[in-house]
């Protein structure tokens, strides 16, 4: 049910600092994180070979981790490099060892099979590492499938009823914006929406000068969502009327905002998120504002999102069903049961790579 | 599991004031309930068929619903109405409905086939609205199957041991009173017990005037018990020896007890009862100490019958063994048996209707 | 699963004082203990065979239990000899009852075929009732397999790392010591590991007389370790180069460790144990400092171990690996697994003998 030929978000750098050994299920197994007394970040399977002790529990030596219950040591790859007291070490001895990349301070793992690991895969996200754009890396746990978090930024019409009094502004939003143009890609979707001269929306009022947080804004939203679950958004604040669907950014006020959903377990997702901004110049009151806004609309979402999926663990044969406004997250939910089903197939799982790729409500699609 | 074309009670009808979106589990179905502007009362399947989101999470308007993520709303027979930023809504959109009634501040529901439900099929306990009897209406969650509640109330042999010092009297009461005499019905039974010149029991003595406190009573009960789970009970204390089993009724006290036991989920119940009385006059602790009795009574039982699940929990195949007091509840369970066979049948799930109606275990009898 | 045959340990003699009606599940069963009015110890399943209610929530009478539902009463062996309101019993109604023997303050029970119970098959460890031996008896319970535990124990290697600065007291000892010899015993093993002129262990340096601490030890440690999960350890501590090898007991201080692991669920464990000196004299502070240092050992073992089981249970599949170190407890699981088929076989549970006794996994050893 997962694609595991990808590069997902494992962590942020910063969760890493200090040698600490971080213990992270992703995709339903445990893996062990840690950043080598060399700098390199390690990936390792989190369950020692020996006993089954987890490694988190052992011991950073250098590059390498010690389980701390009989005393085996393992170097960067996972191979077994001593078992104290005993001479012969089996050649093969060892934990699962992950490729794993750190940029622009993300630490990129890649669950499936290595030799199929390409660093040049990572989808670049350029503001990550512009000085100029600042904001505050942060994490939250959702107990929810990942696919019901891209569902919700998939679409912006949730944005007027759930986060009418922090992100979206108005219920009306629902009913006057324009529609939203939607770009379907090989491996996601690209939308764009405008919503022309209405007040600037809570989150954003908020951290604006006093002169212009009455004026009203036109409001020009991009999505980018790529498999297999990553959301950048760029957001685009222009006073009504100064000509910015022609091109024009006088006055404009931009944001960027990444999210990466990593699959925990079926149920429960690793969220990573940053909103930054390029205009609060010495002023880090901004960012904490928007960090805040950010943090109360996500729980507004994480309020519902969980809900579903607990109506989806007490009936499993209930299937979603789309409207107008799930274009996007249908051509996503589409394109990812193709791709998994494409892998299960490589590696050997014997299903009909064209009828039944996968069980339908294993990700929420209608059959 | 559960018999569905029948009448269960949902709610009092004072959970539904003020617009409350009230979201209950019955028989493993999550229902929305609530008592719209036009002060109709509501059952809605509580999930958007859109995204699964529970619709007790949306917000009344009028007398419909409206979901909280993307705006769908649903009028009072489940049929969507209104897609936000959506013309053309498929006519076949919306959720399901359930047949309710409001009587006797009591709302039945029906969850079966709505071609059946037939309000005329509602039991009438008239006490419930007659205003000279007098009683607190309450509610109790129970981590245990609705039979074993049943079974509980089935018999009046447990009175001595379990409620001694509360409803029952003395340990003496199971080898002294008279037997039981039963009359099965077709959806039911009827107990009468009596026991003669002994003092009054706890929760009665703490009502009553410091004179009568001291006197023997004759006791009189009488149970009713209905399918699915309807227990009504008529209580009397007359002087000993005043010749009310001749039917003379000076000096008796009554009281009235209707207990409603609707599964939540197999393991689960809901129970709403209240304990009434026609002689209190202007003094409502009469009430509130019967009520408090009750509760006390109550908890009792709970504990045990709470402890019963477990133990079938941790051992399915365990089969409750009947004794001679268990006449009534083995009436009532092979009456309830052969209740849900025939509707299985009915809806085609393939059953012996006669050999193997259900399995033994699933409604706790011995095969 | 679990070997049926054999004696179990189920209580200290202590957790039944004062009629205290204890409920303990053993191999996945519910068992009621108790001491009857004459002092002898009883076990019976630990739920009426009524209407399941656990009989623990009952009444001691005499040397008899009481259900407190609706009253039946069970003698010593189980029987039904009281339905209150009921004159005939059926002969064959009751509980089952556990063949129990009382001995050196231990409670044995044996949960197999009570046709096979011989008392004098209780291994016996004299220590527990030579007054001059003094410990503190105790329970931890683990969220574990008790053969997780049982593994534990079979090796000294893990003292190094685990108990470095409880009751090992130096890395170096992983490296330095010299081997173990293991005796492969028909139901279980002895191993013998001698350490020579090291510094005391923490928790003994603890307990010597000032002038003690700071001498070097000759350490010898003699392990056995009996189906189904019991532990015996016999320590010595001895002055470095007095001879202790040849036999020489001058200047030896000694101590007798017993550890009974009985299996609560497949999951989780009740550990007994208790560590006894015998040269405490008229300080009792000494046994509660010991008392105090193996509860602090135990925890540092207890966090490993529970995390090895939530490992296994995440990953059934896993198979836990052998090193040079593990020829005891490969043994012991072997011995295990054989013993296990064997009763299975004859038990009549159609499992091929030879080649696939019990799935490997379920008693953790590599197929």
């Amino acid at each position: 049910m997962f694609l595991k030929n990808c590069w997902y978000v494992a962590a942020w750098d910063h969760e890493l600092i200090d040698g600490k050994l971080l213990a992270r299920t992703l995709l339903e197994e445990a893996v062990l994180l840690y950043k080598s007394e060399t700098g390199r970040v390690v990936a390792l399977q989190d369950r020692c070979c020996h006993r089954g002790v987890p490694l988190h529990l052992g011991r950073r030596e250098g590059d390498c981790v010690r389980c701390m219950y009989h005393g085996l040591k393992f170097d960067p790859s996972g191979k077994c490099i001593q078992i104290p007291g005993q001479e012969l070490i089996p050649p093969k001895l060892g934990v699962r060892s992950y490729p794993v990349v750190e940029k622009d301070h993300l630490v990129w793992i890649w669950m499936g099979d290595p030799s199929k690991a390409d660093p040049a895969e990572i989808i670049d996200f350029p503001y990550l590492r512009e000085p100029r754009w600042k904001g505050i890396p942060d994490y939250m746990h959702y107990k929810a499938n990942w696919l019901l978090i891209v569902d919700n930024l998939s679409d912006f019409a949730h944005l007027a009823f759930v986060h009418t009094k922090t992100l979206g502004g108005s219920e009306e939003y629902a009913y006057k914006t324009k529609p939203v143009a939607i770009e379907r890609l090989p491996r996601g979707f690209r939308v764009e929406r405008w919503h022309m001269d209405a007040p600037p929306p809570p989150f954003h009022a908020k951290v604006l000068p006093a002169a212009e947080k009455a004026r009203n804004v036109d409001r020009r939203n991009i999505g980018h969502m790529h498999i297999p679950g990553i959301f950048f958004l760029e957001s685009m604040f222009s006073p009504a009327g100064s000509g910015s669907e022609q091109g024009r950014r006088e006055g404009t006020r931009e944001y960027r905002n990444c999210q990466f959903m990593t699959p925990e377990t079926r149920r429960t997702t690793h969220f990573f998120w940053t909103y930054l901004n390029d205009w609060e110049g010495e002023d880090p009151n901004i960012s904490r504002s928007l960090h805040q806004s950010l943090i109360e609309g996500f729980l507004e979402d994480k309020h519902l999102i969980e809900a579903q999926q607990v109506v989806i663990d007490t009936d499993p044969t209930f299937e979603l069903q789309a409207i107008a406004s799930d274009a996007a997250l249908s051509h996503f939910r589409m394109t990812f049961a193709k791709l998994v089903a494409q892998e299960e197939a490589e590696r050997g799982i014997v299903q009909a790579a064209a009828g039944k790729p996968v069980k339908p409500h294993e990700i929420g699609l209608k059959a």
